[in-house]
């Protein structure tokens, strides 16, 4: 089977994708449901109406576009990525998964190739965490991992539910219908960038994927007492930020302590009331993020992050309240998704290594509910989540002609 | 002379200016140049209006409403305070000093007094550093403490400079024109809430203030490096928040470090990017208030938090750049105001005690330029700078009633 990927194209789409952004260029900022996200879908969707797709959304917004096979009864073979972007992000994350798949499905049309099975573009809602405090809102509804009531419990910061928010963006469904029914998909593939050093490092240009790291993810909430900052003397305080600060180094210590290289522990929010140089902090809020491919040794992480705050607040006479948002299993991936990657790999005579991704996505809860792998490309230095993110076009069009090749195996 | 001060006039009256908020009560938000400063401005001078004065604005927007006294030739008695407020503060801090001068010279007026000097109510622009990151913007240029190249230099957290917000606000002058030429008021007076809790403590109901503390303020920058918080291992991270969070304890220990009790440091702005949950933050912007009533022990802080910055960003690997916003010398209060202050007291037949200012006031740059003192009157707990702060009516029309007493024997 004779392939040709278009390498130029894929760049160039990749390129438009990115302007869809509130921060300026290089950096991309595309928060789920805002004006950008918006446009962004509706550059998608006309690009798979380009391609001959049939596409749907759901209530929550995750996109289904459609290369209906020759036996639709079948299970469909999936794959896709999510397109919102963190403030300040760079231009690859999970895009290159959105793109590289309709390019691997556009690819596979110019062959003449005939699917028996359906092979569809599953482009997912809000799998950053930024506007709802959770990742992977979308693939989470759809393997039934979180349920309809979150559309009320979620808030953004401006205090808006979930559901306030995705209907003034156009999804008015009832959530409750977003889980998708056992069954439905023989198998479910994500191309993505490493978001690590270690492709890059090795001089290999695939990385096949065989288990998702554990993530967890706990919100603290720092209460102490305000005041002036010349008059509220030292011995009467009670400041939420010193404390804050106390959390965010046992954070830090917490994951170091493993003495394990998988294990890492993040304070990526700290946001402090009232935040005026001449006012002692009242209150401080933290979003702090823990992950491991070993879920227990992650879990004695939490706990020992649970511990610094009770110590903390103990000995300084504020109160500490914790939130665990969710602390997910990692996945192990499908061996037959995996063995199809690593042949179709073989097939078209590119290097390949087995890994372990640290960053969790989408296919994390799409492997609770179907045959599950990803693959990976190199990113530049290991970067993601910032401006300077960087893949090659090259590399991304190696990443969908493998892509191609598998769902073509996948797909019969 | 018999002085009849209308306590519930001006207890409603600061009643009707805690509306003017963008943060809903009993919080108080009043952002300098923003809408709801500008409508308290209107409120102010409508009032001043009302009792006959003569008002003028400079081009920092300082408001001074003038009582011409039988000999406007002589230097003038000034009083005043400001109306801004940090975010989410109280209704007292300040406005006791503005609408508490008013009802003194209404009071006086009533009286039939006569003065031969003139009484001038002067109302400060910007005495939070809020906006613009340095305390006391009006008093400074009125002194010739700042100078007009502040206009282009200071920029608030939008980017917008100074004289870009002024001149939106309506204040579009020359701002080399505020400071005011030498021998223009014989005396300055501040009315103002302790901010502190020793008048109550001690159950006494005025504080005449001989000294205030010497302020400081201090910027510094974090930059690390940034990335997802999942794949950039803990070896290979620069995080910017963890980095801030020693510098954050160092400056809590270099103000315990002193063993005095004048010695307080405070963290009052954190900021940090790019602020997601599942990003290393590569920047945080912190903003750190140190200030004592001796100089020289308020600069061996300063000094050791300088050291601390430096070791961190050794020791991590991050840059930190400070930079010194302000380092004001403390203030003597002159001894004939002081004694005036006094000797009104006892007139009025009112307990007091001297006292030191550990907040920082526009009586300290006033100090600089003419004959200064202040009157303290007591607030609960010496909470300030929070929504709970709170004065008794009956001890504001205190200190308004000795305001006027002092006013009227300074201006013969």
């Amino acid at each position: 089977m004779t392939l040709r990927v278009d390498a130029d194209r894929l760049a160039h789409q990749l390129q438009v994708l990115s302007t869809f952004s509130s921060a300026p260029a290089p950096a991309v900022t595309r928060i789920v449901f805002s004006a950008e996200d918006r446009q962004a879908r509706a550059y998608i969707r006309s690009l798979c109406e380009d391609a001959g797709l049939t596409w749907r959304e759901d209530a929550i917004g995750n996109f289904f576009a459609r290369w209906i096979g020759d036996d639709p009864s079948l299970p469909a073979v999936c794959t896709g990525s999510h397109i919102d972007a963190i403030p300040n992000a760079g231009m690859y994350d999970g895009t290159v998964g959105v793109l590289g798949a309709l390019e691997a499905i556009r690819t596979l049309q110019a062959s003449g190739l005939r699917p028996r099975r359906s092979i569809e573009l599953l482009m997912f809602t809000s799998e950053e965490p930024t506007r709802f405090g959770i990742g992977c809102l979308g693939s989470r509804l759809l393997s039934a991992i979180a349920d309809a009531t979150v559309g009320d419990s979620l808030r953004d910061r401006d205090g808006s539910t979930l559901d306030q928010v995705r209907q003034a963006a156009g999804f008015s469904g009832d959530l409750a219908t977003v889980a998708l029914p056992p069954g439905v998909y023989a198998a479910f593939v994500e191309l993505h960038i490493e978001q690590g050093p270690l492709l890059e490092e090795h001089g290999i240009g695939l990385g096949v994927v065989t288990a998702i790291a554990a993530p967890a993810s706990l919100r603290v909430t720092v209460q102490g007492d305000g005041g002036h900052a010349g008059a509220v003397l030292m011995p009467n305080r009670r400041d939420a930020l010193v404390a804050a600060a106390e959390i965010a180094l046992a954070v830090e210590g917490a994951a170091r302590s493993t003495g394990a290289i998988d294990t890492v522990a993040t304070t990526g929010v700290c946001q402090v009331f009232p935040g005026a140089v001449n006012s002692v902090p009242s209150r401080c809020d933290m979003e702090i993020d823990v992950r491991d491919i070993d879920e227990s040794r992650r879990d004695a992480v939490l706990a020992r992050i649970e511990a610094a705050c009770s110590d903390v607040a103990a000995r300084r006479g504020v109160s500490i309240a914790t939130q665990l948002v969710n602390a997910d299993p990692p996945a192990r991936c499908d061996a037959t998704i995996v063995d199809a990657l690593a042949a179709s790999c073989r097939d078209a005579g590119f290097a390949f290594e087995p890994m372990i991704s640290r960053a969790y996505h989408d296919a994390l809860f799409m492997s609770r509910m179907t045959p599950t792998a990803m693959l990976f490309i190199p990113c530049r230095g290991g970067v993601s989540h910032r401006p300077d993110e960087y893949a090659s076009p090259d590399d991304i069009a190696r990443g969908a002609h493998v892509l191609a090749l598998t769902l073509a195996r996948l797909a019969g």
